[in-house]
């Protein structure tokens, strides 16, 4: 990639936010905008002009004012651990890098609310739960802002038991394209009170509005888990287990699928020892003896599906190292091909569809020749491929990227959707045009009231027309 | 109210709307002008210039091309339950009324969704899924239809468990103010795909598009269920209990308030025998063992607030007979007053709120010299006051609209909405304003792109400017 800011003369809007906002919070290093021009992904970025740091709502403000001044797109960025390009800048942008704006503004115990700004991580505003015996379970198995998980409208395991940051964001201040600040939502644990601007703007990624303030629904520390891994016969028969657990009484805390290939690599990463088969990995929190019951009753549904308990744990430190295989997917995968880069990709079908979906998935990663572990949040009937992409291989790319575009088409045949759970930002812009014809020309009119000059974040979710 | 409707000449929109759809869709009989004219508020209607009763999307299309054409308003129309005037006709207007479209388009078991025409009632939805095992628990006390529970983002006694319509709908088709139609969301569990139009269009009160058919989410019908009531020393106690309980780890099914007066009023209407006092009502569900331990868990809670139980039972028909208080609430309130009429208003605040925001009410319905009993959804900080208003009192009227006025007052300085449920209609648009300054701006944008001529519903949630 591009890397020619070091030569560029100071762009006017720049030097008007460095006069508006300081040198402390502006700032045109080279190598800072190399590092903050990207997320985890491999899709197209160049540095920006600028990146601000804001330190609060205001100078988030100032700065998107200066910006519509000059007709200068902005781009926001949490933690930078987004999958699809959300947060990559281009040559004539300025980055808003949320990330210094970690302050927890309010936990409210008894309302079971947090209000922070957005920069603040999952793993920071848990350590600040944990005397309160309360905590935040929902977001992906990489640690992520509190702000950036709201923007993709994020989740992760604990999505099928505790929902997604949709059903988590429960109000959120947002500076518009004019500098103005909204706040929407409530602090009340329901509203019927106009437009839910809130999630209008959880998953639009920066493209209507630069999420400053979050405000999330906390959740009681359970008293008891108990959690399990179950080896079973093939993908079709652990997705059938996975509907048949939907379908039965249970609370699932969570329902994790690693395939066969996803096992083997992990094997050779980390030493971890279960056998290599399709597996399923189960969670169920709540009381003790509540827990104790819905386990039961799942090992004999599963028994029922020829499933094999490979371990169990109802003690949380024992179930943590069981787990760390399930976070370690998508490292393993790349260990498989020294050097290499993924494309770590995400569908959601009904549920119904989960085993036709992972089983023709399965054929047709076989079928490309490439090396694409499946893991999954399949009780949300939502997966992952990773395409694991040898370096300096164009074809294997090409390929890979094809690949990416059947699973997609697949999941829309199937009534699925293009993305559960990792957001559209540039690559999935024609997936999303598909999916959504009928109602695109409604979110471009949205878009346009809200940004008519067309700053917020250009070209992601929404192609540029 | 105003019934001219007999003798005014047919209207150009009128004929065009009769000559593309017929008579058997098109009606202007003015008993029938009035009869859908209103809803179950006293807020200002008057008879519409024509009454459509479309079978399907596309003649709900049809008919809002012709009426754009006219530039005339079109207020949509359920099954007429709402409380705050949101389908009131104006004498300019053309009502659609969506009770006719009654079609239960698609159980999808295993997936545990349902996509309803908008005019299907709640009771018909769960009669339809009963032979499921499955049911759509989320809704008023009375029957209503799941498009308008959709378009005022309603709710009831389990959205403490289940959420509201908000959580429980995942995918639109609706009708834009062009007489375009789109699909919203989706038929998986989560998505990221773009702007979540669904959730803009739920609880916007037919002002941003007509729903036309609802996607909403099953849950199991549970395998047991343990209720039970219990009499408080007073209204504080009683909302400090429900906020010891929502802190703890217990999954309340639901949990009620009613008031002293509440009691009393049920004594006299049905005989219900309870000790004349606050009074909680509380419902597990989910499996046996786990309902037992949970309800034993809050019988130990409650003890600690000095509640005394009056009666429990773990047998579903036993409870519906218990539960029918609850429901009997606001008739027993109006049966207070012979002739009388309601305001049955509502307000949510936060949980911690709750306590000094009943008492408080408690002593200002006491100054006012009204009957005003307070029943609520107490676990969700949500609870409404039946403010009853003798025939032909104005002055009683005018007391009454202050007391409303107040408790919404004191609802949002204490960081509460306007509105938990009812929706705004007409009977909210200041409160609303007041209560969401900062983004009415954004509001009015959404407002104006998608619905320029301003036919969709006006006057409704935002004021016409």
């Amino acid at each position: 990639m591009d890397t020619t800011a070091a030569h560029r003369p100071t762009a006017p809007v720049v030097a008007a936010l460095t006069r508006a906002l300081g040198s402390e919070v502006v700032f045109t290093d080279p190598q800072l905008l190399d590092q903050t021009a990207q997320d985890r992904s491999s899709h197209r970025w160049e540095p920006a002009l600028a990146v601000v740091r804001p330190r609060n709502t205001d100078e988030v403000a100032a700065a998107m004012r200066i910006c519509a001044e000059h007709t200068v797109p902005v781009v926001p960025r949490g933690a930078g651990t987004g999958l699809e390009g959300g947060a990559n800048t281009t040559a004539a942008s300025v980055s808003v890098d949320l990330s210094t704006m970690d302050q927890i503004i309010e936990i409210a115990a008894d309302d079971m609310y947090a209000r922070v700004q957005a920069g603040v991580m999952k793993s920071a505003l848990n350590t600040a739960l944990a005397p309160h015996d309360l905590h935040f379970p929902v977001g992906p198995g990489v640690d992520a802002s509190l702000g950036g998980m709201a923007a993709t409208s994020a989740s992760g395991t604990t999505a099928v038991s505790h929902g997604t940051l949709k059903e988590n964001t429960i109000g959120l201040t947002a500076v518009l394209a004019d500098g103005s600040v909204i706040t929407t939502g409530s602090t009340t644990k329901k509203t019927s009170a106009g437009y839910d601007l809130t999630h209008l703007l959880v998953g639009s990624e920066g493209t209507l509005g630069i999420i400053t303030e979050v405000t999330v629904t906390l959740h009681p520390v359970p008293a008891a888990t108990m959690m399990g891994i179950w080896s079973l016969p093939s993908l079709g028969e652990a997705a059938d287990l996975v509907v048949a657990s939907m379908r039965s009484a249970l609370r699932l805390g969570r329902v994790e699928l690693l395939d066969e290939a996803t096992v083997e690599a992990l094997a050779s990463y980390s030493g971890y020892r279960a056998p290599v088969a399709d597996t399923l990995m189960v969670e169920f929190t709540g009381h003790g003896p509540d827990v104790a019951a819905q386990y039961a009753q799942f090992s004999a549904l599963a028994q029922k599906f020829d499933a094999v308990e490979f371990a169990s744990s109802g003690d949380p430190a024992e179930s943590a190292v069981l787990w760390q295989a399930r976070h370690d997917a998508l490292p393993a995968a790349l260990a498989l091909v020294p050097g290499s880069a993924a494309i770590p990709t995400d569908v959601c079908v009904p549920i119904s569809q989960l085993p036709q979906s992972i089983v023709q998935t399965q054929a047709d990663v076989r079928a490309s020749g490439l090396v694409a572990p499946i893991v999954g949040h399949v009780g949300d009937g939502n997966f992952h491929v990773a395409i694991v992409v040898p370096p300096q291989d164009d074809d294997a790319a090409a390929r890979a990227e094809q690949l990416a575009s059947r699973l997609v088409d697949r999941a829309l045949a199937m009534g699925g959707t293009c993305t559960g759970e990792h957001g559209v930002g540039t690559g999935k812009v024609d997936a999303l045009a598909k999916e959504h014809a009928s109602a695109l020309g409604a979110m471009r009119a949205i878009k346009s009231a809200l940004d008519p000059q067309g700053i917020m974040n250009p070209s992601k979710v929404l192609s540029v027309q």
